[in-house]
């Protein structure tokens, strides 16, 4: 058994029951002008903005809020949000939401300081600039981004492409599980299957060591009985379960930052970028042949997942499948043109088995044709 | 189950054989001259110093090298230190050893830039400038100095005293465990005792939360049936077993940097100042009744600490009793003295129950009368 391990994520994590109010001097010491980025609707409906501006106005900070973050966000309009920053004077930047709003704040930080990196530029410019300092407020139990040097955005050709790096992480992260009550059931499912598919694709990871294997367990362990009950019962998850999704998605967020993605990550982009489909899903769907391939690599690693699981693997693919429920057709002709695509992803190669471009053309027209 | 937590532990953690070589990059941007803090022999034993200094000239990095850092350090030292690095305008420092060279090394850095703090004034002088950076190389399995914010100092009367906070994290820790390889073996009875200790008080702190708890469990794990095979034969552990023993003792820093030590830690600090007893084993000493005391508060954690250990109490304890193999007589006067500058000791506050002062003399008159 190896043990050795390597580690790095500087975010200071402050979790628990009202983590924001409780933790609020920690805006002393980032000034007195702040840009909050976040979507068009979950950071209200989560309760996180009111709370958020309930302490700026507690604290005579003056915000400005700049909320035109999407779904798959592009990359323009994360410059454009860095823009309103600089000439807001920001001193920093607090994000909220889901994956899209969070891994956008971490470009506009990046855009604020940088007046010479324009949209796709920021994924081959040079960060000259320290990023403004980030708040991250996670309002869904997925993405992981709070405790990620990671950040997904959107190209403007329409492809998702992540970046990361020191200039990614958020300075601190709130966490609060209270903010994700209100995420509705399909959403609920579909974050959480991409937390779950972080912290499996991570564990056969070639950069994964003994301690990410242990937050990518435990995060499994955490999340595994709350998806069956959820397909089982289709009703939302308790508060208390809801808790646990959410600390679990930051332990699988700790294996993700070190281990990375395999090919379900990669090919889900696709299905995002084409057909719309939510990011959690696309990606999960693909988990059952990771699982497959993962056994044939390391029977012993793919056993200490399905211990974690509590589960055989039928049983687990069974309910991946159904929790996806993913209805699509796929021509031929697109999926010939996934495969060129797919022929340079560097997702296949942190993946455990050989499996490549061709494999990933089959495995797409058996599930979608 | 409440999953909540907090964490922040910003140290880049570069683990792995040849660690030092493999990373050398990172001493591009610390700048170009060093000052080398350690003790009189070990870092030179270990091979670190040499390795170091191989890369240095490969880098063409100019050094310095303070070697007067004993077993509990003296705030005087570190202060000297500070000047030494000062006078040699060194940009940055590497400390290389055990605790004792790494918590003074974390403490020269603060002397350095903040020449208004003399000797003991680091424990309420303002720390007016950002310390020097710091790199650490463990070269022992125990103290966890590397991933902590803390540092163990010794006051000019003679009084063990720690201090903490952002400015007491190294930068990068080199993790590479083949540097613990020549520790003889009462040294590493003693430091992984340490170990043990950090893992065991700091489950049951008031700090502690659910992911301090699976690092502290992770680590009586693999520390426990190392233990048990060393008493058993006495003789000097496996190079496997000095891996495991060495990322343990960061598993065990990881948790003690959150959760803090309990009342055996600020017991053992009389035995080392008055009695000289190495303190590893001054604090281990007082394990077995803290494990009364955990059983007593809180039952379940007890078990798991039980099953990571995968043993039962009268084992634990006469293991830990026997590894200590410590025969003191301490006089009543003594012990008096002990009850009375007890009173105010924060650590039976992070403790599971109510003992006190008090009953910590009686411990003291059963064990040592």
């Amino acid at each position: 058994m190896n043990y050795d391990f390597s580690f790095y994520m500087p975010v200071n994590i402050l979790g628990g029951k009202n983590a924001l109010q409780n933790n609020k001097n920690i805006f002393l010491n980032l000034g007195k002008k702040c840009l909050i980025v976040t979507g068009a609707s979950s950071a209200k409906k989560s309760g996180a903005l009111d709370d958020l501006i309930d302490v700026f106005n507690e604290m005579n900070i003056e915000f400005a809020i700049f909320d035109k973050i999407t779904e798959n966000p592009l990359t323009s309009t994360c410059c454009d949000g860095g823009k309103v920053a600089r000439d807001f004077q920001a001193d920093f930047v607090v994000g909220i939401g889901g994956g899209s709003p969070l891994d956008a704040s971490k470009a506009v930080c990046v855009y604020a300081t940088n007046a010479h990196i324009i949209n796709d530029g920021i994924y081959t410019e040079n960060v000259e600039n320290s990023p403004l300092p980030l708040v991250v407020i996670g309002t869904t139990s997925g993405t992981g981004s709070e405790v990620s040097g990671v950040s997904v955005l959107t190209r403007e050709n329409g492809r998702k492409q992540s970046i990361s790096g020191k200039n990614y992480y958020a300075k601190y992260a709130i966490a609060d599980a209270k903010y994700t009550y209100s995420v509705p059931f399909r959403t609920t499912v579909s974050t959480v299957l991409d937390a779950l598919a972080h912290a499996i694709e991570s564990m056969f990871s070639k950069r994964a060591d003994f301690l990410t294997q242990q937050f990518a367990l435990i995060s499994i362990k955490m999340i595994y009985p709350i998806l069956e009950k959820l397909n089982n019962t289709k009703e939302l998850p308790t508060e208390q379960e809801r808790d646990t999704l959410y600390f679990a998605s930051l332990y699988a967020g700790f294996a993700l930052n070190k281990g990375g993605t395999g090919f379900p990550h990669g090919m889900g982009y696709a299905l995002t970028e084409d057909y719309n489909v939510p990011h959690g899903i696309a990606c999960a769907v693909f988990i059952p042949q990771f699982l497959t391939e993962a056994e044939k690599a390391n029977p012993s690693l793919f056993n200490d997942v399905l211990n974690a699981m509590n589960s055989d693997k039928n049983s687990a693919e069974k309910l991946i499948y159904d929790l996806c429920d993913l209805q699509l057709s796929i021509p031929d002709e697109r999926i010939n043109e996934y495969v060129a695509r797919w022929e340079t992803l560097k997702n296949f190669k942190n993946s455990p088995t050989e499996f490549n471009n061709k494999d990933a053309g089959c495995l797409v027209k058996n599930l979608f044709k």
